[in-house]
This record gives structure tokens, sequence and C-alpha cells, in this order.
């Protein structure tokens, strides 16, 4: 094929994808992760409580929050908190997020308590929700260890790992990782969360411009596949790291 | 298999769907849904104006709004009104019938003119997003030709038809349209918009239990594929009546 | 008089009234009611636990929320949810409401325990809130039966029927039962609401034009009287039922 | 009867009422009424401004606000701002004062422009509505007439005067402008807006304890016209000064 | 110098200052104080509970909370429970309250228990957090006298005095409380919290227009110390009587 | 003196400060500053607008926003976005960076435009504000600059550098830039920010426990200035670079 990426990368490669543990000191965790010139911070922060519909039940929680900085983006974006709400676009995130780290924890193994995984956009270039997904799961594991220490837990309540990336159909063509000037010109985007087993956790495909046929969509599920096996591969070697 | 839905259905098998037109008379399109025993109220209603970034570029917008009364639920839910916002699930369900509807629309066709469509569920038993998106078509349908016989438009901005069903791994097994028993239980849970060309849309497919595999989503897709088939036949059929 | 009302009806004339039980299957009470083209669903919903500020005495509290579909009416309003607050004239009919179905409750006599009742306008053509109280009414007593059969209260909480009727000067003359149309011109309007008793619970009354003399607010009083003997005689015919 | 009341007052007697005119220097129209310990500011401010569904039409617009001071109550109540909304109490008060004052002018003649009267409870003992609307009458002279000096308007908006009264069953008994002890107390509280020539322009009436007969509301409203013609009085004079 | 106040006063001349004792009936303490024609009702309420984080721990708390009528200004302001948040300068303003009367509370003393002070200005002419801290200091000495009769506590947790005023550079001249007209015309305004000690609790200095330099800023301390003993021998005065 | 501070440095010492340019990539401005610990991210935004109260002035505007995330912190914050406002702390710190930043610019020169200044922490030790203050005057000059040459300004707006500290008494010693373990446990806490021409643009000290004298404050402020000085001497060397 024809067609070349506006970042000239082929269509199945990844940005270069970086996952620096330890970036603040506070939290239990807390993880830069850049998908290219996507940068985000995560941070997971054990607290000692559970949510009043868990309490007494002998497991935990664990749940997100996504924000983007104002002008993490190209022009400036209005501060939620300086509207008053969150906008359907962080719920609609932030409740993915959550799922998806929630399929790779055993909450009878956690135990009561919450850890809360907070993803903050520090530089917008596209697909900024798979890659928190991403580095949210290191954040996750960082705080979980940190427990394990402190703790005395029995069991290791984490059960897998978990990462994210996006595909599309860019000019006719499935690409995999899609960046700004893709996303915003592509015909169908497709968000992909699975496990280090190959299974899926969650799949979030949506035709932007024309209806995508199966076998585009076989094409893209591919494509994630790939690439998240690489973004474990990613995962596991900066968790061996320290 | 041996698996026997609370329901008595075959794993293929809607529950019964009907579509009732002109349901309330203010609105130029209203349609009261029925899967089984979720029932969705459907309005849509044109008003001559665009949001302000579409102004002057003659072309139209379509977007939707989703309620559940308080009491359409086994125990009451909060009125969204009432607590002062709408919830995560609220904005994300909107957004997506939203996108959904938009897709089987020509907006140039349209004109500069917003076409609403509010989704309000009487009475939930599982699937009310696929149920409304399905329910907001005829309605949408209903509005245009409102608009068509009134404004003698130069084309019929409907370019196709659109519709929505559930399917999920109940049981192990991969069933189509969950009801609420099921919903609830399930594995796998996954929301599939297509249109009346064997296009896809929108796939939302989620984990809930053990991560699923590319041969359950495949046997998943197929299932949606035959589902949102009978339920355009549908949609033609309550068309083609007065 | 030489005054013909939009619709036909004489002066003392109610609009056809229906009250349809069971119109949804989840609440505990379900009530559609009808008057005329204004069509409100009444629900009844029960749950044992109290407001705090009545912890612990041995009574139990009726409340009431209240909401308009955004294409109820002749042209959309904007959802409450959606504005992230209700506005002033749903939480005056709101609490109106509330207060109208407490007066017939023994509050020691439902013990400690909430009943809601959420009345939501499906199509409105005046006369919302007193549709409203009438219906609730119906699905109040069915929500009681419910916890009779149940709960085997020693005492039936109900003490008595309670329903409301709008009435006003329309074109000079008094008239009952205001529709819209009439509505929208009339001069004055009263909402009444009694007990089968004859004993009045609320009267509101306010002059939209000019204001209204005391032989004026007379002759309205006894429309209401003649108008609330008959909601009561289909209340009690609708709970006979079944 | 042998009823007293906790005031030792008869059961026809208004408690002592003052219009203190130019209360603060800012407004166009400012008083401090009382009546007995009830005591609200009620200011009217100008605007050359009018509601956008008045743009163009030629005339005015009156409106008003209501609110109390956190500690105007025997107990502090939560201030409404820090709360972040106003309740569905005051929401209901200040719609009654708007369209109580709307009753006694005419728009055309006030032209395009709009009258806020912000009535602030500084001292509560009952009646607060009633006494609001009282005062705000004479607040509203005066703003109307410092407009006249200034304006050279052809006609004075200001058609007649409007008064407000509360009045209940307070011990079996019908009395007149219930303060605290007796409206926390009573059956029966009934609020009455009349004009000075004895025309009704609300009446809301509500049962507290029992329902009330026609006999007691025609009682209530002989002592309610009582009552307001001798505001309408007490207006005069203090309009009648300075 | 030849520099004249709007007002006439001397550069180092306070405004009238008067301190009205029980000026509303319901208030432990309550005052309305006047610098000129600034006038704010000052009320203290006692609370037998403590915010969730003092609980237990035997010490209570002073907090504040400061309002404007809308119409205390020269132009109607909007009031803040209409527009559903207090602005930034409302939250900035009784922060600094609060901390300044909780400089003279030993908060052991005062046991588990909250005062509140809310602060409202009837009448804004500059000056107005300085008036409302010199005021809300005479209501909160009433509120814990009142509380020393009745509970009998072993010690006065009143430990100092505290009283507030405004300097600022206005025409290159240093002066003493600030009118509103001085105020918006100002280089510099500084506003001065001190204890009756000579201690300083708050300085809050802004260059409105040129920056100040350290001789400016030792002036204005100056004048700010002579003008708070002035204060604290108001308020002893006030305190004095009854 | 034998006071030691906990991070070992001599009372008159500032935290070694940095100042990285070209933090993000979207930004006009984009500084990430260090204070010890305390990192801050200041972006500068350029808008072509002005707010509605300065249309057609021929000026332009300065405001600035500030941010914490929720793990900044020891202990995680709720995200104010998520809370739906922002706090009193909040407002009243981005208040303080607006005025502060707007006393270095000319606006007239700077045209009709607004810059807007959002400073998040990414991680918190203590002088957040002064830090947001010192590191947003180098990304508001250089957003300046970029403005210079796209547009080719007639002048340059920047008319002084502006820096802040934070200065205190810890254990009875004025200190010079106080992190979280000095801050959170000193008797005083004083915010000062100074132009590069030794003048004063912000003084806000609070006496957290006993109250400060004369002597004490006198020396705070000297403390600031050689504090400032060097600061300025930062702001210099970063921006001469590159």
């Amino acid at each position: 094929m024809t067609m070349t990426r506006p970042s000239g990368r082929a269509s199945d490669q990844l940005r270069p994808v970086t996952l620096q543990r330890q970036y603040t000191r506070h939290a239990e965790g807390s993880v830069l992760v850049s998908f290219g010139d996507t940068r985000v911070l995560c941070t997971a922060s054990i607290e000692d409580r559970v949510p009043p519909w868990l309490r007494g039940k002998g497991e935990g929680w664990i749940t997100a929050e996504y924000g983007m900085l104002p002008r993490a983006t190209g022009t400036r974006t209005q501060r939620e908190a300086a509207r008053g709400s969150q906008g359907g676009r962080t719920l609609e995130i932030q409740r993915l997020i959550g799922r998806s780290l929630r399929a790779c924890i055993n909450r009878q193994a956690l135990g009561e308590r919450v850890i809360t995984l907070d993803c903050d956009v520090i530089q917008a270039d596209g697909g900024t929700r798979t890659a928190a997904i991403t580095g949210a799961y290191v954040a996750l594991v960082d705080a979980v260890n940190f427990l394990m220490k402190r703790e005395n837990l029995k069991r290791n309540p984490v059960v897998g790992a978990v990462a994210a990336v996006s595909v599309g159909i860019y000019q006719g063509v499935p690409v995999l990782d899609l960046d700004y000037a893709e996303d915003s010109a592509c015909d169908t985007d497709m968000n992909v969360v699975m496990n280090d087993g190959g299974g899926f956790i969650e799949v979030q495909g949506t035709a932007e411009g024309h209806a995508f046929r199966r076998e585009e969509m076989d094409a893209m599920l591919r494509l994630a596949e790939k690439g998240i096996a690489e973004l474990v591969t990613a995962q596991c070697a900066a968790l061996a790291e320290g």
C-alpha cells in the first residue's frame, strides 16, 4: 500500500513508549507514560476505606479519575474545575480506565481498601486513554507492591497485566496507535484493552466516517493484539527495573 | 448446549419487539419502542437553530438525550434533575445514541437545523440503550418526513437505517439481546450498532467477569448481525404503516 | 352565556378522565392518569427508611417528585437533569403534590417508611399538577395495599381520598378543568385540592390578568367541588377493579 | 371565644406595622418593613435592560428575589449561597412576590426596563412573605417616582396598590396575621394578596392539620380583607411622608 | 501635604464608627457595625457540634460567612444564592474573617462547639471586611458571655481583642480607613488585622497601580496601628454598655 | 541561634530553584518551576479575545488559574472537577497570581488579547503559590516574545520582572522559603510578591500561632527582599538561554 502515515511510521508500528516510574514522590505508585508526544501522569493512591456499598464485604475497589491540563492541547480547553463539572468525555474515559484495571485485580485479595488511579494528561497527541490505562497498570503494581511489603498480604491481588492501544482505519488502511493527526482524520477509531493472556477486556470501536466492515474489524483487532503484546513487554521491562 | 435462558428464549432469539409510532402528539416523531419488558419513549424534536460551532456552515446536527424515570427500575433510582447532574452512565449512553444516529444522516441535506432525540426509559429490563437507538431511528425518520412535507427539501437527509442490539456470553454461551436477568449475571456484554448495509457503526464490548477470546467475539458479532437484520425489518414494517 | 370553550365542553364539564393502574411493573403503585390529552405517569415507591429528622419517631413520610419529559410540550423544553437543577415551577409543584398526599395518610399507621410519588408528565395539555395529584392518590393506595398484604399492618394508613382540579375565569366565565388553550388565555387560574369529605386541602388562586372578585372566587370553588366529586368517583371506580 | 393568642392580640388584629423608607441609600427604593418582630429589607433596583424574551416589545418587567439571613431565625439556617442553590421554599416565595407586584404595574407604561425587588429577611417571626410584598410595594413606588422625575415618563406605570397578609385557623378560631408561635401550631395557613380595589391577586391556603371547610375559608377571607385594608392605609401614610 | 480626601477627613482619621449590640433578637450575639456609610450586620450563632475533623478532640471552632445584599452597592450585584455559588472574593473575605477571629479564642476553653459569625453587608461604602471583623469580635464576645452564663465554663475562651482597618496610598499620601471613593482610585490598599496587644494577625497589601516602597509600607502600618487602637477602644466602650 | 531547619538550610537560604522552559510543546510559554520538591507546571496561553467588560477598549488582560493534581500531596486530595467547584484556597491563589502578573504588564501595549497562566502543581512541598508566580512570569515572557515575533507589536508589554517567595517565623526565627515541614509548624507565614525594582506588589502575612511584632515583620521583609533578588536572577538566567 502507498499510504504514508503523517509520522512516517509503518502501519503496525507503535510510537516510542516510555514508562518512567517514581515520577513524583508522594504517591504509592507514580508513572509518567509517554506514547510519543502523548504524556500522562498516572498515580496510584491507597486509602484504607471502601465505598459505602462495599463495607463489611471483605473486598476492595479500584477506581480511576482522568483529567487534562488546560493547555495539554493545541488550543486551551476550559478547566473542568472552573466550569463546575466533568464533561461526558472525561466521565466516559475514567469509567473505562477503572473497569479495565479492575479486570486485573482480585478484589478479595486486596482487602478492604481503595486504590485510586489518577491519570492526568500533561501533553496530548492522541491516544490519551490508552496511554493512561497502560501507565496506570504499572502504577497499580507499584502501589500493590508497596502494600505487600508493608502489610504482609497473603496473596498478591494482581492477577494479570492490562494494556491498551488504539487502532483505526486511516486513508483506507488499518493502522496501529493513532496520533492526533491521524485520529482527527480517520474513518474508524477503536480502543482495545487486553490482558497479557490475549483476552479482551474492552473493545470500543466507532465509525467516524463510513461504517466499517467485518474484515476491517478483524484487521484492526490483529493490529491491536500485536501492539498490546509489545506494550505488555514494555510494562514488564519497566517493572523489572529497580 | 444445555444452558437455558431465564426467559426460555433460544440463544439467537430476540425478545418481542414493537415500535409504536405517534405515541405522543406534540413531537415531530414519537415512538414507543419495546424490547420485551424494556420500554423507551423516543421523541424527535426539530429546531431551526444550530450549535454555535456550526453557524453559517449550511449543515445540521443530530443530538440525543437519555433519561430513566426513577421507578423504571426494580428499586427506585434517584432523579438526576434532583441530584443536580447527569451521571456518567447517562452521558455515555446519550453520546452513543447521538453518534449512532448521526451515522445515518447527511448533514448538508438536513440544512441548518437540529433534531434532538429524547430517549426516556419508562420501564427497564436490560438493553435500554439498544432499544433507544432502534426506536430513535424510527422517530428520526418520522421527523425528517414531517420536514420533507413542510419544507420541500431537495434531498432526503436519511442515508440508511440504524439499529442496535446487545449480545453477550451468558453461562458460557453467546446469546442475543440480553434481558436484565442475563445482563446482571453475564460474563461479557457487547452493544453493537449497525446500518442496514451490514456495516458497523459502534462496537462496545466489556468483559464483566473473565476476558473474552477472539472466537467468542466472533460468535457474538454473528449473533448481532442476525439480530440487527431482524430489527431493521421491524423498523421498515413500522415505517410502512400509515 | 355565549362563551364557547375551545374544546366545546360545558363550563362545568371535566375532560375525559382515565386512571390506568399497573401501567409499569416494577413500582408498588403505577398509574397512568389522563385528563384529556394531559397524561401523567404516577408511580409510588416504598422504601424502608425515613429522612434523618424522622428517625426513631415511629412514623413515616410521603414525598413527591415531578418531572416533565422534554417533548411533553408543544415546543421542546430543556431537560432539567441536563441544566443541572430543577426549576422553581417544578419545585413548587412537587411540594404541592407531597403536601396534598400527606393530608390523606396517617403517618403513625404507615410506620417508619417513605413512599415516594414520582409524577412524570408524558404529554401536557394543561392541568398537569391536578392530574398528578389525582393519579398519585390511586398509586399511593395501591402501594399501601401492597404493604398491607405483605406486612400485616394493624391499621390502614389511608384516611381519605384526595383529588385535585383546576378552575378559572375564561373570557369572563368561570370554567372547570382548564386545558392548555384556556390556561394560556385565562384571567384567573385556581388549583383546588380537596378530600372526599368536602374539605379543602389546598387552594391556590392566581389572577393572571385582572384581579378576581369574591363572587368569582365563590363560583370557582363551587365548580371545583363538583369536579372533585366526579374525580373521587373515578378514583373509587378504578380502585374497585382487579 | 375563649382562645387566647400567644401575643394577646384580638383575632382580627394585625401586629404593629412600620414601613421605614430610604433605609439604605443606594437603591432607588429601600424600605424596612416590620410586621411585629418580622423585619424585611425591600429594595427596588432599576436596570435599563429587559430579559431576552421581552426585547423589542416596548414593555418592562418586575421581578423579585427573596433571601433570609442565616440567623434571622431561632436556629441558624444554612446560607443558600454556601449550599449552592436556592431552596424550593425560596423560589416559591420569590415567584409569589414577583407575580403579586406585576399585578399593580402597567408594563407598557414602564418601558423597556426591569425593576428587581430584593426582599431580605433580617429577622423572622412568621409572615415574612406577606411583609415582603407589603414592603416591596412601597419600594416599588419610590423607584417608579425616581424614574418619573428623571425620565419624564408620560404615564405613571403604577395602577394600584398591593398588600398581603396571612390568615389561619389557630385552635379552631380564624385569626389575622399569624406570628411564628401561631404559624407553627395552626391547622390552616392562608396567604392572601389583594389590591386596593378589593380584588384578589393571590390566594394560597394550605391545610396543615385537618382540611378546612368552606365557612372557615369565608371567615379567613373576611379577616384578610380587613387586614389588607389597614395595610393599604399604612402604605399610603408611609408614601405621603417626605 | 495638599491632598484633600473626598470626605474631607484628615489622612489619619477614621470614619465615625458605631457598634450597635442586640440588633436582632435570635442570635446569641448580634451587632450592626458602621464605618461611616458601610453597615454590616454581624451575628454569632452557637451550635453544639464540631466539624468532623475535630470530633472527640475537646476543642471548638470559629468560622465565618460573608454576604452582600444585592443592592448594598451602587449598582445591583447578582445574588450569590441565585448564581449557585459564592465568588472568589466572598470566599477570600470569609476565610480572612474566620482566621482573624480564631486568633482571639482559646479553642480548648471553648469546648466542643462551633460559633459561626455571619457578616452580611447591608450597605457598602468601602472597608466591608474590616468593619465585619471589628463588629464580629463584639458579637463573638456577646455569644461567649451568653455561653459563660448558661454553661458555667471554667475559663473565658476570649484571650484578646481583634480589630481591623484598611490603609492605603491615595494620591501619593498614606491614608487611614478608605471609603469607596478612595478605594476605587487608590494606588495601594492594605487590610490590617491586629490584636489589642499591638500584634499583627493579618497583613494583606496589594499594589493596585504602582508597586509600593518599604517606607510607604511603614507609614501605612503606623496609620493602621493608630486606627486599630481607636477601634479597640470603641469595642470596649460598646461592650461596657448593658 | 541554635534552631535547625528540617532541611538543614540556613535561615536565609532558598531551596534549589530550577526553571525549565518549553516543558510542553503546545503552549506559547511552558515552564516547569521547582522550588526544591515543589514542582509547578506554568503554561501561558494567548487568545485573541478579551472579557466582555474590556471589549473595544484597546487593552488586554492577564488571568490565572491554579490547580493541584490530586496526589501532588502526601495524602490524596479530592479532584476539584469531580467535586464540582474550586475551593476557596484555589480561588484565593489564582486571584493572587493574576494580580501579581498584571503588575508587570502594560495592558495597552498587549492589545486586545488575553494571556491565561495555568499553574498546575505536579508535586507539593510548601510554597506552591510563590513558585507558581515565579514560574508564570517566565512563561508569560516566553508567550509575549512569541507574540512579538509573530505580530510585530510596537512596544514590549512586559514592564518589569515579578517573583514571589514565602517567609515565616519558624521556632522563633525568621526564615526564607518555607517547605512543607516548616509551613505546617510555623507561627507566621508571609507571602511576598515583588518586582525587580524592589517594589512590593503583594504582602500577605498570617499569624498561625501567636501574633507577630513589627520587628518580626521587618526581619521577614528583609529576607523576602534577599530571596526575591535571587529569584529574579534565576529568571533572567533562564530567559537568557535559548
